[in-house]
């Protein structure tokens, strides 16, 4: 047993020195546990045993199915869990710092690290074509009919419930169809919560919301969010049992910007608790079929008994942006939204809801989803990486699990919105921490969209990036960087209620 | 002259006797000028002075370039104008009502006089169709591109610019493009208004207006009006100078259910009391297009000089109510409700938006609405003449100078809510005249559709309605119907304040 363990020690040690010394760099992948075995003369479990190890050093992370990588160097966001430190519910106002960063991002020469949208090239432009042109020549009904009140696409509602089977079975009449997600979660806020109500959200958490929150008056209440597991129960049952809420509204499979993933069993814990004090989750479940887990993920709504969570999707990352179809699957509320959503839009494009009950009516969007999620995943290592090599080293990132944005944290002194200004005007956009926060946090995190094909020109805009930073750091104003490691990292870590 | 004289009193009366006959029918058409001069061997001018004496009795109304025509019986809506009359403002309760009816409405096998939506067979389906294919085939990006804040299809901002050029010039930053007329005005609600506001509304009005002031927590104040001039300016000048009102809420051309248009003297005073004021009015112009006058009436908006009125329409009504595009030309608040769309549905379909364009892009359009026009009004002429044969003597219509809804005052003591249900019962749809008011008016009213095509369905459904309409006036609990004529019209008219 000693030699074995000096054998897969020694091997631990020997591939650890090649990544201290980035022989293997920050997202590369190692050579398979097969081919160590030939090479070093090991057994199998030696080298797994070794790899084990290093794992738990914290060098290499496995991938299911897909092997092991080098862990980033900055790799993992520092962790806020504890519910003693939630700031107050407070009035929200990004509204107008949105509009200008918003602004900047709509010019088409700059390289657009901002906004996250799929990119086309992911998305099956031929194959919609193809059925928005049959689709039209098939019934000619759906460019003219229209039902602004009860009645969709059957075949589109079928579809939705067809693909919730795997959790749960859905009542049809619990679906509402919207013209997005964002419209969805927009009418389930109007039907669960009233002006200067308080919204439990993520932190950080996807701006929209903050602005929904904010347009409609209401209060948001940052929940502790660790970015790996999501949103702290704990904290949520504090603010459930001091009655400080009155909805949830979460992100919890791929959070944006965390790309964090609720585990199953908090999920159901969280199920409970809304059952338990009747108050409801809206819950975006929007980047659910883009999870690199091996299984997708579950939605919260799988564990709720109650009718207390509001599901609401889309297919506007994974099929088309531009179809304008989303959809809630309202639980107890389902009358209220239905009627919001007939008095603030009216009805939802039949003809798209019959493009896209045709696509999902079969494998190509299964096929569809699986080639996005492997894509996506090589892209945001991509960009990981990239950063890692051109930000300081008291940087770190995220690891997302789903979607395509990584999210980015800088040493304490640099404000991403002074950063972002600069970066404007070189050609390159990203989204300013600012943005992600009701009270002001995350003012040295940035965004950086990650879904574009990697090239030169993605390489050399993070590279600018990284330079800014550097800049900032260096002059004359700023303070001498906070020192890299973990306890820096915890200092600066998104986990103030303050900044 | 005193021959001449009794020459043409003489036609007068000859031609009269023939209408209190009935030989000469409701809605009919009398024979031409020039057709009764050599029939009568009269000269024109004597034929035209007898025609003005009939005009004066009421006996026949003149339809620009389309001859005299047969009043009917009960040909009108008694006014009111009386500013003093006007009920506080109040919150509006109508959803529950509403959804109810809706539901019934939504039945397939069930004649359907209740939805306003265009007959499909009016519409230009065949060039959607075309149209749609021939998009997506040489613009693929509109099926993936989106962008969800500032920029949308160029094509259609300047179709609708284009189209304004007849009244005035457009602004294209004030144009947001939306997913419906009534999206469009839900943001322009949220962006002018808040809970607790109160808006100036039409009595009668639409009652997606009144659950919108309801959805969003808001009051109505109705406006006294008039079924052939609209809302009394008077009263608006009353609530203004009263500070009661925070935003008027109108549909100057074609109100739905009265199908009243504002003479455009009484829009230039309504711009000019806004801009003194500073108020705004939000102006729903979905049936601008779709008046019977021989020019197409002018918005408010053409009148405006402080950007305080926010146009709304879409071409849901005249082109395809699936495209699901809208817009507002926003004025003043442009940025505010460019912002909440955003925020509360994200983009709008590009896709539709170059349809859209396309077709608006040539004459096609022009040759749609003129077709529009006609058979509409012709079937507003065969519905309000059904009506006038089945339903009691003391019944009035509306005389709509646009769109496809007649407005349909029964004696005091129907309600038409009962009616509806019984009316469900035998398969026919109808709105409830409940519906039209913030404050529990209009409970002996109802609004038929009259846009589907002329025939023995349509015919027997109305007459099964006049029927149910004569039973509940029979029934022991029914009172006694007030007798007809002018005074008794009066007495149950639309301008009590509370029923």
């Amino acid at each position: 047993m000693s030699t074995q363990l000096n054998l897969y020690e020694h091997l631990a040690n020997e591939l650890g020195a090649l990544i201290h010394s980035r022989v293997l760099a920050p997202g590369e992948r190692l050579p398979s546990i097969r081919h160590l075995a030939q090479q070093k003369r090991l057994s199998i479990s030696t080298v797994m045993q070794a790899l084990r190890l290093m794992e738990d050093r914290g060098l290499i992370d496995a991938k299911p199915q897909a092997g092991y990588y080098v862990r980033h160097r900055a790799r993992m966001l520092a962790v806020m869990t504890d519910a003693e430190q939630m700031a107050e519910p407070a009035f929200v106002g990004i509204n107008n710092l949105l509009m200008r960063v918003l602004k900047a991002n709509e010019d088409k020469s700059i390289v657009q690290l901002g906004s996250a949208w799929p990119p086309d090239e992911l998305l099956p432009v031929k194959r919609m074509q193809k059925t928005v042109a049959s689709t039209a020549r098939r019934d000619p009904g759906l460019l003219s009919r229209v039902s602004c009140y009860d009645t969709n696409e059957p075949e589109f509602l079928r579809q939705i419930s067809r693909r919730a089977l795997d959790w749960g079975q859905l009542d049809p009449n619990e679906i509402v169809v919207t013209g997005s997600c964002t419209e969805a979660i927009s009418l389930c806020l109007r039907a669960v919560a009233k002006p200067g109500d308080t919204i439990a959200i993520e932190s950080a958490t996807y701006f929209v919301l903050l602005q929904l929150i904010e347009s409609l008056g209401m209060k948001a209440l940052e929940i502790p969010t660790h970015p790996k597991t999501g949103p702290s129960i704990d904290a949520i049952e504090v603010a459930l049992n001091a009655k400080l809420i009155q909805a949830c509204l979460f992100v919890p499979n791929a959070n944006n910007p965390l790309g964090c993933i609720m585990p199953e069993e908090n999920k159901k814990r969280l199920a409970d608790l809304l059952t338990q004090h009747n108050v409801p989750l809206i819950e975006d479940d929007i980047y659910g079929d883009l999870c690199f887990t091996p299984e997708r993920p579950w939605p919260v709504k799988a564990y709720d008994s109650s009718g207390n969570v509001l599901l609401c999707s889309s297919f506007s990352k994974a099929v088309s942006p531009a179809a304008r179809v989303g959809y809630v699957v309202a639980g107890r509320f389902a009358q209220e939204v239905a009627l919001l959503k007939m008095v603030s839009s009216g009805a939802t494009s039949h003809f798209f809801q019959a493009v896209l009950a045709d696509f999902l009516n079969c494998s190509s969007y299964e096929n569809q989803v699986r080639k996005m999620r492997r894509v996506l995943a090589q892209r945001i290592a991509r960009m990981s990486d990239a950063v890692c090599a051109s930000f300081p080293q008291d940087c770190s990132v995220s690891e997302p699990q789903g979607g395509f944005v990584l999210w980015v944290q800088m040493p304490a002194q640099v404000d991403a919105l002074a950063l972002h200004d600069s970066a404007i005007g070189q050609g390159v956009a990203f989204m300013p921490g600012q943005l992600f926060s009701a009270s002001g946090k995350y003012r040295n995190y940035l965004r950086l969209n990650c879904g574009n094909p990697w090239g030169p020109e993605v390489e050399s805009a993070v590279s600018k990036l990284g330079e800014l930073v550097h800049r900032q750091l260096d002059q004359p104003g700023g303070a001498t960087p906070v020192q890299s490691g973990g306890i820096a990292l915890k200092q600066v870590s998104g986990i103030h209620l303050s900044s």
